[in-house]
Parts: structure tokens; C-alpha cells; sequence
């Protein structure tokens, strides 16, 4: 593991709440393992073996119906753990996941995390913050996907975007269209009219950048809330970690 | 509480896994309280005061945009708690709520669930298998609403109802339609014709009452998985409870 790695899982917050020697300890079966764009993590439906962390890259958490259509669940951007609910269960996967780009994981065996969860209360403290983290993810997709019409949602993940990357209103895709159409729920043809959409509210698309004439004209226009809306990377249960 | 009270308290996998003596001492606490159909128990954006837990009735939990629109994220069938997430983290609400029918609930203060997940590792076991059961639900419609049509989400939803109430095709509606139609993501209008569309693969609708001429082949239809479709109310983190 390099020092780059140990700074990633540091900042997580799963793992920020934990004392190092600890997390030494239980990061020691833990197996490194590095994969290409377009590679399969693991398929739905099987029972989870290890819970993933996600240090460098990103990963596409995609559900497929009985007839393998397939849409995108959730992008994760590093550094973020994900499947957490299958392992700490032992239920059957709801969700495969695929590399969006070179990514660098670290995978650490389920029944290891779930024996530990019993002997270290810390760590069921901590995974409980990661859970809610997710959770409070999901609740904001579902919003998003009711009250928003396609445009709005695209405008108002720009403005995220435009927020996280702290640009003044140029921003960096961080996936191609193609993804961002799947997890949005919409097509790729739909993408493209909900940009044209929103030229008028000062978006406009130079490549895989996109300029935002005014941040808060178009966050208003998408009814995005401060509170509400934005992403919630340091959850934790009150009186853990550091 | 009534002996009704507590075998509902005991059927909740999160208490069904701790000790009836522990049981008791974190409830010493908890208020109960009776609300009447539309009676709102909490708004969106306020923080947490309670865990709640419904023993009787229903309960829709709602998100609004800062213009007041509102959607239906999901909607509590007894027993089942929520608000976790927002509980055990001390984060502002999500979702506001509001009772559906007359409905009985236990409320335990966020502050003394949180010193006790602190104070008893069990606990936080406990809240940990219900925390992935309500992720997973989460995941289950993120990925029906963008999976299915909503003529196949209805579909799916009578097929799960049919197979909870195990009524070989005859099932009672638990809410009005205009609560189904806002929980499904659209219009009562939308929801009219997705039942006439849905006739011709065998339902009808006989007042709140439907009937289903043959659930497997509507399953079949809607692409029904029995796995990744089915209610989890058991789930728990392996090795805890009874």
C-alpha cells in the first residue's frame, strides 16, 4: 500500500473514526487490486465477498431486470466504500459494479468485516455513519428522480458539480455523457436536448467542460437547496472518530 | 403499552435482536403517541428529535423542493421505524412526515438512542441490519423507477402485494390511489391509465379491491425477480438476536 493509499482511506470516513492501530489490524486482510476501464467488479444477485473501498478511479453501481436491461444506480467517486449493506447482512448483491476508468480498490473480505463487527464496537459505530451516509444518498437520488423534470436535474447536478470543484462556474465532467444519461435515468439523445435546455439558463458546453455563466441563477431555476441537496462525505455518529 | 404494543416491538428485527432486559431499559424513554389521518409528525430540514417507530397505521414520508412541490419517497407499513439515518447522525431531516390513517407510534429521543448506541454495542449491531434493510429498499426503487414504465412498476408493486397477502389474486389496495400514484412518481391521471393498460394483461380493479388473473404471468411481465424484488424485513447483521 502506498502513502497515497494509507492518505485516501484516511480521509475516509469510515475509517477516520477508527484508532490506526486499529484500522492496521483490520485492513491486514485486506487485498489491493487495480483493474482497467470497462472491467466487472462483480455481478448482481451473488452473495458479497468483500467490501470494496474504493481508493482511485470510479465505479458504475449498475441494476439489471430479469432481461439484463441495465441501468446506473450510483457513480462512486473515491475515496468511497460501497456494497457495505450486502456485507455487513450477508444478502445477495442488489447491484454489479464495472470500472469507469482505471480504478485502484482495496477489498476487504466480508466475513473477516462481519467478525470484527462483533468484537470491535468502534467499527460498527463508524460503519453505521457510512450506511446513513448512503442511505441519505439514495433518499436525495429519489427526490431528485420525483420532483425534478430531466432538466432540472441535470442543472442542478451541474451546480453540485460547480460547488465541489469551487471553479466559479467552469467545470469538469467528471464521466462521459453516456454515463451521466444512465444515471440520470435518461437517454443519451435526451442528455443532449436537456443541455440544449438549458443554454438558455446560461449553461454552455465547451467539450468535456461546461461553463456556467452564473452558478446561482441556474441553482435557483433547479430549486437546489444548501442543506437539502448537498453531499454529505463526513456523516458520522456523534462522539466517534477524531 | 398494550401487550398488542409490545409483540409489534418485538417482530422489529431492530429489537427482535436485543435482549428483552435491554429492550425494556432503552424504552423507558420512549413516549407513545396516537395521530390522526394528515396529522404531520415532523417537517424536512428540521433535526431529529426522535427515532420513530409505527406500531399501528401509516405513515408517508415526504421530500419537498424549496418551492413546496412535494413527492412521496416512501410510505411506512407497520412494524418498521424511521428516520434512522438522520437519528443516528444528528443530520437535519430529509423527509418530512405525515400520517395516511389513524396510527400509533413509539417515539425514543434521538440524544438517549445515540448515548446508548455508544453505551451498548448490541444496539448499534441492531440499527446497523436495519439501516441496510432501509438502504436496500431505497436501491430497489431508485432502480424500479428507472428500470420499469410505470404500467410495469404498478404491475410489480400488485405482484409483490399479491404475494405478501397471499391471496391468490384477490388484494386490498393499503392506501388510496392517489397516494400510490404520488409514492409511483406520477399523476393520478398517469396512474388511471396504467391500470387500463394493465387490464388487458389480466388486472381489474373492483373498488380498492384488485384482481389479478394470473400473478406469475403479470410477474413475468413486469420482470419480477423473486430475489432482488422481494421485501427484506429481516435482514440482520449475521450472528445477533434471537
Amino acid at each position: 500500500m502506498t502513502a497515497t493509499d494509507r492518505e485516501m482511506i484516511s480521509r475516509l470516513p469510515l475509517f477516520g473514526a477508527l484508532t490506526e492501530e486499529y484500522r492496521h489490524k483490520l485492513l491486514a486482510t485486506a487485498i489491493l487490486r487495480e483493474v482497467e476501464a470497462g472491467d466487472i467488479l462483480f455481478g448482481q444477485g451473488n452473495p458479497p465477498e468483500y467490501l470494496h473501498v474504493l481508493l482511485k478511479g470510479a465505479v458504475e453501481l449498475r441494476g439489471a431486470d430479469r432481461l439484463g436491461n441495465e441501468a446506473i444506480v450510483e457513480v462512486v467517486q473515491p475515496p468511497d466504500c460501497f456494497i457495505l449493506a450486502a456485507v455487513v447482512t450477508n444478502a445477495p448483491l442488489l447491484m454489479g459494479a464495472r470500472a469507469l476508468e482505471a480504478s485502484r480498490l482495496l477489498l476487504i473480505p466480508a466475513d473477516h468485516l462481519r467478525q470484527e463487527l462483533h468484537a470491535e464496537p468502534a467499527l460498527a459505530l463508524a460503519l453505521l455513519g457510512a450506511m446513513a451516509s448512503h442511505y441519505r444518498g439514495m433518499v436525495r437520488q429519489i427526490k431528485d428522480l420525483k420532483l425534478r423534470t430531466s432538466v432540472e436535474r441535470l442543472g442542478s447536478f451541474l451546480v453540485q458539480l460547480a460547488r465541489e470543484q469551487q471553479s466559479s462556474g467552469q467545470i469538469q465532467l467528471p464521466y462521459p455523457k453516456r454515463v451521466l444519461a444512465d444515471r440520470m435515468g435518461i437517454t443519451p439523445e435526451h442528455l443532449s436536448r436537456a443541455f440544449a435546455r438549458l443554454r438558455e439558463r446560461g449553461v454552455h458546453m465547451r467539450g468535456s467542460r461546461v461553463v456556467i455563466d452564473d452558478v446561482e441563477t441556474l441553482a435557483a431555476y433547479c430549486r437546489v437547496d444548501t442543506v437539502l441537496d448537498s453531499v454529505e462525505r463526513e456523516l458520522r455518529v456523534p462522539g466517534t472518530g477524531v
